[in-house]
C-alpha cells in the first residue's frame, strides 16, 4: 500500500468520514478474514511479477505485435499457475480464481486466448467422454500438453444450434468420422483462442451414420500439427479479425475438407456410434443443461459483478478529487462527487454491483445443489435453475454495460482515455450480452418456464421452484399500504413480474382465441415476454438483497449502509418502471413523490461512505489498471505519465511530416 | 449500383415489398432531386479515390502507424476539396459537406486531426479578430498555409472554462504577452490535431495586464517551426495517448514555459489591449455564445442523424438476410427481422433518426435567423437558440448512443466484429455525450432558461419563445379525452413538460422556504431539473415531425409510412415513460393497453418497408464501410473477406508459436 502522505487530500479526507470498518465489509463480501488473506497472497502472487510488465502498452501495438505480446504472458501466466499450486499445495480449481479475481484481464487488459481451454475444452472432455476417453484425454488437457479450443458456433448460426450445418459422416469401411464443412456459413466462427494458439478442438457436427442424421455431437479433433503448428491437411484456419474489444482473444474460424479422424474421437458419454456405425443414445439430452448453465453461472458470478465493482471504483474515487464548477459561489470549487446529478449516476452502480453480487452467490450454491442433485437422477430443480440463470446473465450483463457506460460518461473526457481503462471494461462487458446465449433469446427462454410455472400454479398446483412462490400470491399483496420501506418495494417487484406474466399469458390467449396459431401469438406477445422475464429477474434479485439483510449478522454500521444501498437501488428501479408500479403495485400516484424523496435521500445518506463502499471491494490498483481510480488518488501525475508512453511522443516530429505534411504545406503557400 | 442479379434475394424481395418510392423520399430528406443529384456526384468524387485504398485495413496498424496513414490521406483530402471547389465553380463551405455526408470518417473510420482546424481555429480568427487580424491570417488558414488547433480545455478543466488556469501576462515594456503553464492541471489537454499535426494554435488564457486579471481572452499562438516542426522554445507538445476511439483524431497536450508572443496576436474584435496595457473591452459577451451554439448544431445536424441512418441501415439490411431459428416449426428459417423483438429494436431507430433530422433541420434554420439578428445587434432569440441547442445536442446524442448500440446488439457476434463498422460508430457517437458540453451539465443550462421562462409566464407576460408557448396552455390540455393519434400524443408530450417544470419549480421553492439557500436548492433539484429539460426536448421534437407531416406535401404512401414511424415513436417514447404520463398527461391508465397495441401495430406495418426506409436514406457502401450492411447483402463473403485482410492470416504459423509456445508445450509433457 502507498505511504498515506502521497495519498490526494480529498481522499484522505473522504476515507476519515466513513461511518463504517472497511475491512469488516470486505470480509464480508469475500466470505470472511481467511479468504480476504488468501485473495490478497493470491492476487499479489501474480501481479507482483515483472514479466508481465510491458515496455508499450498493449493500444499502441499492432493487432499482431499484440498478440505477440499476449502468447508471451499466457505462458508465464500457465506456469505460475502451476507453481502456485506447488507452492500452496492448494488443489483448488486456480483457474476459477484467475478468473473471478481478473487476474488474465490484469495482464493482458483482455480475455486471454486460452480461456477457452480452460473454461470450455476441459470441461467438455470432462463432462461429455467416456472413462477410457476422459483417461487418455484430460491429464493432456489439464497438463497444457495440447491446447484445445470449442468449435460450436458458425458464420451462420449461433443462437440456434440445430442449424449448424458442419457434418461428420461416420465410415464403417474405416471406421472413421469424415468431418467437412458444406458452404461458407457452416465455417466455424468465434471460437476463442482458435486462430493460432490452439492444436486440438472440441468440434460440434451434425453426425450422420448408416445414412441417417443422427443430430449434434462432440468430436476431438486434431487441427494443428504439434511439433509445426502447421494446419493438419483439409484444415483451413485463421482467425476473425480485428474487433470491438478482446482483441488477445484470438477468435478464429475453422473449415473441414474431407478431415478423418477415428471413430474413438467421437464423445460417446451420452451416446454411442458401433464400429459398424449402429447408434445408440444413452442419456437424458437434458444433462447437456449443465454445462451450458455453467457459464452463465460464471458470467454473473465474476464478469457482471467484478466490471461493476472495477467501473464505479474508478468513477468514485476520481468524482472525489475531480473539482469543477462552484456550488457556491464565493467557495472553492466543488468535488464533483457533491453533485446530486452525479451521485444519481454513480451511487446506484455500488448498489447494482452488490444485488448482483448476492444473486450470484444464490446461483452458485443454487447450481451446486442441483449438480449434486443431478449425479443421483435427480432432474426436478434444473428447468428452474437454467431459467434463473439464463434471465441473470441477460438482465445482469445488460445493467452491467449500462452501470460501467454511466461510470465512463461520469469521468467526462478522461473516461474516454483507454488508461482511464473504462473503454476496456466496456467492450469486456458488452460482449457477455452476446455471447453464450443472446440476451434477448435469454429472457425468452425464461419466459417460457414462467408461462409453464404460471400455468400449473393456476391449475391450482404448487410450484416446486422457491423463486416462484410468488404466482400464489402476488394478487394479494396488492391490496396492503404503500410504504417506502424494503419490504414493501421488495413486494412490489413480486406484484408487478406476477401480474406481467398474468397479461403476457391473456394476451396469448386472446391472439389463440381470435385465430392466430401457438407460435406466432407466442411471437407477437414477445415483447412483452422479455420484459415479464425482467421484471420476474428484477423482483428475485431484490428480495435476495433483502434477505441477506434479514438474516445476516452485520455490525450496525455496515447493516445501515447496505439498507441505505437497498433502498436506493429499489427507489430507482421502481421511478425507472414507474409506469408498471402504477399499473401493476399498490403504489399509487400519491406515492410516488415519497419515493422520489427516499432516492435523493439516500443519496445524502451514502455520500459520507461513498469512497469506504468503493475502497471495500479491495480491487487491486494493478487489476483497476487507471490512472483515475487508483487507491492514492493522483489522477492527473498519472494520465500525464501514460500519455508519454505513447510512442508518437517518443520524437518530437513524427516521420510524416517530412513525407507528407510538408509537402503539402509548401504547396499551399 | 451492383449488378440486381449479385443482390441477396431476400433483399432483393424486400425491395420489391416496400409501398412508397425510395427515391422520392430520398429526394425529400436531402431537400430536393437536385441536391440528391449533387450529394452523389460530391461523395463519388471523393469516395471513388483509390489513393484512399488501404493495403492493411487501419484496425490492424499500430497507433503510430495509423496516424502516420491519416496525415497521408489528410493531404489527399484537403487537395481533393481544393479541386471540387475548382472543377465546379463551388464556393460553399465544402467542409461542411464533409462533414455531414461522412466523408471524413468514412476516409479514416474516425475524425481526422485536421478537422479542428476547419472548425474551429479559422471559425475563430474570423469571430474574434479585429478586420486586419483577419486580414493578416485568416487567408493563410483558409488556403492550409498554416494548420491550427483550438486550445481550449485543459487537464484539470473542461466544463468549468472560468476555471482555466493557463496564463497570459502582458508586458508593456516589449509590448508582448508571457504565456504560462502555472501548474500540471493548466496543461492544454485534448484539441484536435495538437499532437503533432499543427504548427499554430488558439489559446484561451486568463489575461493580466497592469497587474489586474481580466477574464479569458483567446491568443494565435506558434507552436512548432513550420521548417522543421520542432516545437518552439518554451512550449511542451505531445499527444494524450490512445482513447476509446477516434484515436486518427490527434487529440494533444500543450504547456507554455514564458513564451513571449507579440501585442496583436490577442484576438481583439472584442476587447483590447493597449500599448500600455490598458484594457478596453468592447462589446457583448453574449456574442460569445454565437460559435459554441455552432458547433452543437453541426453535432444534431452531422452526427446524431448521420450515425443513426448508418447503424439502422446496416443492422436493417443484415436482419433482412440473417436467418436464424424457426417461427414455426416445419418451415426454413426465419429472417430474424421478422421476430417482433428484432423489429422492438431496430424500428424504433429508423423513426428516432428521422424526427433528429427535421429537429436539426429546425435548429440550423434558427441558428441562421439568429445569426442574421444578432448582425443586427438583437439578441431577441439567443437564450432560445442556446436553450434548443443544449437540449437537443444532449438528448440527440444519448438517444444516437443508444440507438447505435441497440443496432450493435441486434446483430449480435457480428455487429461485434469491426468489420461491421458499429463499433467505430458507436465510439464516435457517445464522445459526443462529453464534448462540446457534457451532456448533463448542457440539461441544466436548459433548465434554466426553462425555469426562467416558466416564471415569467406564471407572472402574466407571455414569452417570446415560440418553443415554450405551451407553458400557456398545457394544463389545459390534460382536459382532452385520450386518443392515441399523433396530435393527441404530441400533445400529451407538452402536458409532462409543463408538468416537470412546474414541480421543479415548485420543489425549489419549498427548499428555499424551508431555509436552503438557493444554490444548494438548484443542486438538490437538479435530477429533476435534467429530466424537465428531457422531456422539454422530447415534446419539441415529436412536435417539429408532427408539424412536418402537417405542412409538408407528400405522396399519400410516403405520408402513411412517416405517420406509421410518428405513432411508433411516440408509442415507444410513452411507454419508456409511463409513470410521467400517467402521472402528468390526460393518459389514463385504462389507455395503456391502446398505445401497447399502437405500438405493436406499428411495427407490423412498418415491416414491408423497413429496407425501403434504410434505402432512401442512401447511404453510399464506402461510408456505411460495413460487411453487414452493404446493399447487395452478401454479407457472408464480405465477412469472409475482410477476416483475411488480418496480417495474422496472412502466415500459417505465428512467430510466437517457436518463440513461447513450443517451449511451453514441450515443458509440458
Amino acid at each position: 500500500m502507498i505511504e498515506q502522505r502521497k495519498i490526494n487530500g480529498d481522499l484522505r479526507k473522504e476515507r476519515t468520514t466513513c461511518t463504517f470498518d472497511v475491512e469488516e465489509l470486505t470480509n464480508y463480501l469475500d466470505g470472511g478474514a481467511e479468504v480476504t488473506r488468501k485473495r490478497r497472497k493470491f492476487v499479489n502472487f501474480f501481479l507482483n511479477d515483472s514479466s508481465f510488465k510491458n515496455d508499450v502498452p498493449g493500444e499502441y501495438l499492432s493487432h499482431q505485435e499484440l498478440y505477440e505480446e499476449t502468447i508471451r504472458k499466457v505462458c508465464i501466466l500457465f506456469d505460475k499457475i502451476k507453481k502456485w499450486s506447488i507452492l500452496n499445495n492448494d488443489t483448488d480449481d486456480i483457474y476459477l480464481y484467475i478468473w473471478q479475481y481478473g487476474i488474465d484481464t490484469a495482464i493482458m487488459k483482455q480475455n486471454i486466448p486460452l480461456d477457452v481451454h480452460v473454461t470450455m475444452f476441459l470441461p467438455t472432455l470432462i463432462g461429455q467422454g467416456t472413462p477410457e476417453q476422459q483417461s487418455e484425454w484430460v491429464p493432456r488437457a489439464l497438463s497444457n500438453e495440447i491446447l484445445g479450443t470449442y468449435a460450436q458456433t458458425e458464420l451462420g448460426h449461433g443462437t440456434f444450434i440445430r442449424g449448424l450445418e458442419t457434418t461428420s459422416t461416420y465410415d464403417s469401411a474405416t471406421e472413421e468420422f469424415i468431418l467437412n464443412s458444406p458452404t461458407l456459413t457452416s465455417y466455424k466462427w468465434w471460437p476463442g483462442g482458435l486462430g493460432h494458439s490452439c492444436n486440438y478442438a472440441v468440434v460440434l457436427a451434425q453426425l450422420y451414420t448408416q445414412g441417417i442424421h443422427r443430430g449434434l455431437h462432440s468430436f476431438i479433433v486434431q487441427i494443428r500439427d504439434s511439433e509445426t503448428w502447421i494446419p493438419l491437411p483439409g484444415i483451413k484456419i485463421g482467425e476473425i479479425g480485428s474487433k470491438f474489444g478482446m482483441n488477445s482473444a484470438n477468435n478464429g474460424y475453422l473449415a473441414f475438407d474431407n478431415v478423418r479422424i477415428p471413430r474413438k474421437q467421437m464423445l460417446m458419454k451420452n451416446s454411442l456410434v458401433h464400429k459398424n456405425g449402429a447408434y445408440e443414445k444413452s442419456s437424458h439430452e437434458k444433462l447437456m443443461y449443465g454445462a451450458m448453465v455453467f457459464v452463465r453461472v460464471l458470467i454473473v458470478r465474476s464478469l457482471v459483478t467484478h466490471n461493476l465493482f472495477k467501473s464505479v471504483t474508478i468513477a468514485v474515487r476520481y468524482s472525489a478529487i475531480r473539482r469543477q464548477s462552484k456550488l457556491k459561489s464565493g467557495n472553492s470549487e466543488s468535488q464533483i462527487l457533491d453533485y446530486q446529478t452525479q451521485q444519481y449516476k454513480l451511487f446506484p452502480v455500488i448498489a447494482t454491483a452488490l444485488v448482483y453480487k448476492f444473486a450470484a452467490q444464490w446461483l452458485w450454491e443454487k447450481y451446486s445443489t442441483v449438480t449434486s442433485e443431478l449425479a443421483a437422477g435427480d432432474l426436478k430443480h434444473l428447468p428452474e435453475l437454467h431459467a434463473m440463470a439464463c434471465c441473470l446473465k441477460a438482465v445482469g450483463t445488460a445493467d452491467a454495460a449500462i452501470g460501467v457506460t454511466t461510470c465512463r460518461l461520469a469521468c467526462g473526457g478522461h473516461g474516454f482515455m483507454n488508461s482511464s481503462n473504462l473503454p476496456n471494461i466496456y467492450t469486456q462487458t458488452t460482449a457477455a450480452e452476446t455471447y453464450e446465449g443472446e440476451n434477448t433469446v435469454l429472457l425468452l427462454q425464461t419466459a417460457r418456464f414462467l408461462m409453464k410455472t404460471y400455468r400449473t400454479v393456476k391449475t391450482g398446483s404448487f410450484s416446486t421452484s422457491t423463486t416462484l412462490s410468488y404466482m400464489e400470491n402476488y394478487n394479494d399483496l396488492k391490496k396492503r399500504r404503500w410504504t417506502s420501506t424494503l419490504e414493501c418495494m421488495a413486494s412490489a417487484f413480486y406484484q408487478v413480474a406476477g401480474s406481467k406474466i398474468e397479461d403476457c399469458n391473456l394476451t396469448i390467449k386472446r391472439l389463440v382465441n381470435s385465430g392466430v396459431t401457438q407460435e406466432d401469438a407466442w411471437n407477437q406477445t414477445s415483447i412483452k415476454l422479455t420484459h415479464a422475464s425482467e421484471a420476474h429477474c428484477r423482483a428475485f434479485v431484490i428480495d435476495v438483497y433483502l434477505k441477506i439483510l434479514q438474516t445476516s449478522t452485520f455490525s450496525t454500521e455496515i447493516m445501515k449502509v447496505l439498507t441505505d444501498l437497498g433502498e436506493l437501488i429499489c427507489a430507482c428501479w421502481i421511478i425507472n418502471r414507474l409506469g408498471d408500479f402504477l399499473q401493476f403495485s399498490n403504489l399509487k400516484p400519491c406515492d410516488v413523490q415519497s419515493i422520489q424523496y427516499l432516492l435523493e435521500d439516500c443519496l445524502k445518506r451514502i455520500r459520507p461512505n461513498a469512497v469506504g463502499l468503493v475502497d471495500s471491494f479491495d480491487i487491486h490498483d494493478n487489476i483497476l489498471d487507471s490512472t483515475l481510480g487508483c487507491y492514492d488518488g493522483n489522477v492527473y501525475e498519472r494520465i500525464f505519465e501514460e500519455a508519454n508512453k505513447s510512442p508518437l511522443n517518443k520524437e518530437p516530429v513524427n516521420r510524416s511530416f517530412e513525407l507528407y505534411l510538408k509537402p503539402f504545406l509548401k504547396s499551399n503557400i
